[in-house]
């Protein structure tokens, strides 16, 4: 890694300068653990307001992968399994978590890391319609990425059908926000922290990709939805004992508006990056308006490229092609995203 | 807990200042994720030359439940069961996060927090001589803690023991350090971190407790001995993205002897204490050696106490009087030591 | 076998012959399976009867390690474990079943098989007084056995107790009713499937121990109780093809009291067996009321024995004599029981 | 059902008449339970001879959801999972048994219910030249069926391929034989119980569907594969108490050939019946050597067909056609098949 340019993905870094700071002063403080302490309660309130739900229950976990297992195994019944799109974390990134907790991923076709409103409706009309359903596992929940592993976004009109379907079959929808900094950041994105708030049961704004050194904050507008969360987080040996810690770098997030900002400033790095590629003729696989860029290159190119930039691979496009994939992040400095447009 | 002083827990304030440094030192560093970085490799090397077992695969964790589930999960086929104290951290005080898994604890009777290998050997006995012994879940591991939930140490005679009764029946032994740092600095103690790679299956380097922000070592003397950790932990949520974080604390920790300092430094805290306390005339219900103190305390004086001093209630002695529990750890001063002693 | 007088246990013979010669009626029957056909409608409604209880859900199942995992597993949240005595069957005999489906059974020592009311209010009192109960699994189910694994039986005073307890925590009674005919055959039992009706959430009427090849009928006084029961079978490989076995067996059972007559025939057999015991000086471990007898047995003499019938070994009792286990069942001859009192 | 001809499934029946002569003349046999009795070891010796494989290890369990359920989970080890079709009936209509026990179901597309061995290289290749590949499930096992959920069989050369690719990548080969006796009764088939036992891992031989009121017979061919598998079958709820009853039924199959009898009666029918829709011009969705008809009707046609036989609806196939399934067994009767082929 020594010298070469990080583009690999956007948790390379530790956490954001201003994180870290609050990290030291608050070091010596002497509170009790498990995140039931007053700046873990000053988090909570600072994200409750940040969702426009002063009502939600805000709970603190370290990681993506963990969160999703957590909440997913509160929200479902042993009988119930989760829908999600193919290329959903859950589907395939997270070694099994959920079905480990008992849980199948029921997976649709994605396009473009999406799966719409009317693909799922159609998927329940067809297990209710089927005479053997109750031979299947009951679909508990819906499971969204935004912005999705492919850096694309949901709108709020579509997060709003997905709604419906949800309302008119009674099942929650969770939405996990591993790298939601970077769609609040997007010009193109029209949906806000308290939009998610009002069409979710629940979803989570990450903070591991987001500026901290770990930390993800789920928020369930209703509090009565899934009892016992605590004991639930304990159970998957989620709790961190010095919880505060999360509270700590969450209330820096959101007091003075740094998760916006962190958004703001990777996309003007992927946006300035994403116009040379265009400009040098680069073709993209996908098109992605968020911080990770999934662009196509030649194989000879990429071996001098590959010596002066981290990268990652996506997959192989033709013979001669391969699509990587660069991600910006709250770190990426001007003069890094000059020096890779220079390799280009 | 504004004023008051903090005997409460060994896990109320963050991590030790010379942890803390590191942190803010190496984090702009970039560097890939899951604990594949050169600064992990480096931690990994320091604990095995701490443990003098080269070959061992070295693995760090987040907290103590879940490295418990994550360990147990990856020696344990889903027809085995674990053997532990029935005051075990595993039995009670991890919201079942074991049987989660489909493993059943299977729980011996304590005296002040230990078992002893006879019991589990005839534990075993008993059990293959039992008629329907393959309608039990069949004993496939055995638990200990060191020191145990107590306050209490194996001996290191007494920790062959069980190593004896583990070859007997060709299963492993386990043991649960999260405050092994303070095992290690206690006078009575002579279990070595070398002796536990030997006699030990696996055991893990209490973190959390003992100086850092957060984080558990996992020593596997054979390396083969379960395949695919990297892909259990990752299964159980417990995967640090950026793992990184990880490798730092611990490096600080075996770099220049820090754990055992840290160890030391809490045990004469505790000694003073307990010195002090039995001058007073105070009687403790446990005869714990390391830095968890359980004393016997009038009711009455209690209430002034409780108005000073941060401490645990650990359960009712007799109508008048009241167990409490004080721990100091890494952090604990000589100030606070002092005016600890001027409370009683 | 061959020759021996077989009073092991109650499960080595085939099934009732009136149960068989209905098996032979309708074996060329053509129904729908999975238990949708007429015939198991009929025994639904027989056994809805028989609990005075016209609301019920009733589904059969084939054994009761089987049932006991289901009920359990459908009653249960994933955070929650179950009640029992440390001699419950659910304890120790299955193998693990319970901890399996993610749930931990909390034993309450026992005394000669039961538990107290008392006991488990105790139990939850303490629970919900602890300071850290939230890192402890949540009890959330009581499970009883009548009669228990030791003969013994609650009253119906002692299960209104439990109900009571129940009530004030919101939390299922349930009750396994493996040797159930036993208890309603029992000259000593004031508890009728009806009271079972009224005091549990859920309990099951057992036919493989009582007259049947295999099959256990589970009622649910309140139907809503548990959705989705059908897909929690399936979803434990416990859902019999052709359902319509288990219906016409417990239609049998409950067309005309069958079920009753086998605990009565069987009491009748054991009572002789007992007053033989008694006349001739034998000594009991446990005072059982029901089909199985517990009696003490000196080690000389338990050689001779040992060749002319089958007994069950229970435990040692002291040196020179053991503890065994004879029990009689719906097939037990009045040859066989005066040739077991010959043999005494 | 009342006067219909029953064509819907193989399994709307009891057992072949001369099973349940059996069942009846060893009711009132007395054996120890559990399937260690001296007819359930009798029909072991028969499996294993009608194998060709004398030292395997046989187990009788009841139902095929159950067998799969038991099968995978005592291969796997908990971080793997099992690959099979999208179409496999652990992939779809097993309500989540698989990931129940924490197993992920690894689907890859099928072709009329088969995959190739190809494909899964392909997947195996993919799978660990990824560079996450840590990070998903491993795929440990490969689930087949035979015949297929479409009635279609998978040639000894086919199943040589998949064994090759199992013996690259070391994992175990399962085939799921709910319907064998109509493979192995089908002159298009060229793959015998032997060759199942050279090319497996494992393989049950199924009675449920082919004869027997219930009943599985799992063949291991090298029985140290799975350790303590009576124990994992308890766990599991498995374990039939009067295991008698499936060891007389079994014995029954393989003591004069009847298996192979029922399978080849059962394709005698099907042929007929093919043959009779072939020549009146019917299209067939799939095309299904074995005991499934898979079959094109006119919606208009199929209502009056409909009111005569019973049968299975498949699929839509387009606005005005459905693709139904007709099936025959054991029990299907020459008088059954004329008056099908009269209401054609």
């Amino acid at each position: 890694m020594k010298g070469k340019l990080g583009f690999a993905c956007d948790y390379m870094k530790g956490a954001h300068p201003s994180v870290m700071e609050k990290m030291m002063e608050t070091n010596m403080m002497e509170t009790i653990g498990y995140g039931r302490d007053e700046v873990t309660e000053e988090a909570r309130d600072l994200v409750r307001k940040a969702c426009d739900c002063p009502k939600a229950l805000v709970e603190f976990l370290i990681g993506g992968t963990q969160t999703n297992a957590v909440m997913i195994d509160a929200f479902l019944r042993s009988y119930q399994g989760v829908i999600a799109a193919d290329t959903g974390h859950i589907s395939i990134h997270e070694a099994g978590a959920i079905e480990a907790s008992g849980h199948k991923v029921i997976t649709l076709p994605h396009s473009e890391g999406k799966i719409t409103a009317r693909q799922v409706k159609e998927y329940l009309e067809n297990y209710y319609n089927d005479d053997s359903y109750e031979h299947m596992v009951i679909p508990g929940m819906i499971y969204l990425s935004q912005p999705t592993e492919y850096g694309t976004l949901y709108s709020l009109e579509e997060l709003k059908g997905f709604r419906q379907v949800c309302d008119e079959y009674d099942i929650p929808l969770y939405i996990d926000g591993a790298r939601l900094a970077y769609a609040l950041g997007c010009p193109d994105n029209d949906v806000t922290l308290k939009d998610l708030a009002c069409v979710c049961d629940a979803f989570y704004i990450g903070g591991t990709k987001c500026g901290l050194l770990f930390g993800e904050a789920v928020v369930i507008p209703d509090p009565e939805a899934i009892p016992h969360l605590f004991t639930t987080i304990k159970q998957h040996g989620a709790l961190l004992a010095k919880g505060r810690l999360l509270g700590v770098q969450f209330a820096e997030l959101f007091r003075n508006g740094l998760y916006y900002e962190i958004g703001k400033h990777a996309m003007e790095a992927a946006e300035r990056i994403k116009n040379a590629l265009k400009e040098k003729g680069y073709r993209f696989k996908i098109d992605s308006p968020t911080n990770q860029i999934f662009c196509i290159m030649d194989n000879e190119a990429l071996k001098g490229f590959g010596e002066r930039v981290e990268y990652t691979f996506w997959e192989k496009y033709d013979d001669t092609h391969t699509v990587i994939r660069l991600a910006t992040d709250w770190g990426t400095t001007d003069e890094e995203v000059d020096a890779l447009i220079d390799v280009l």
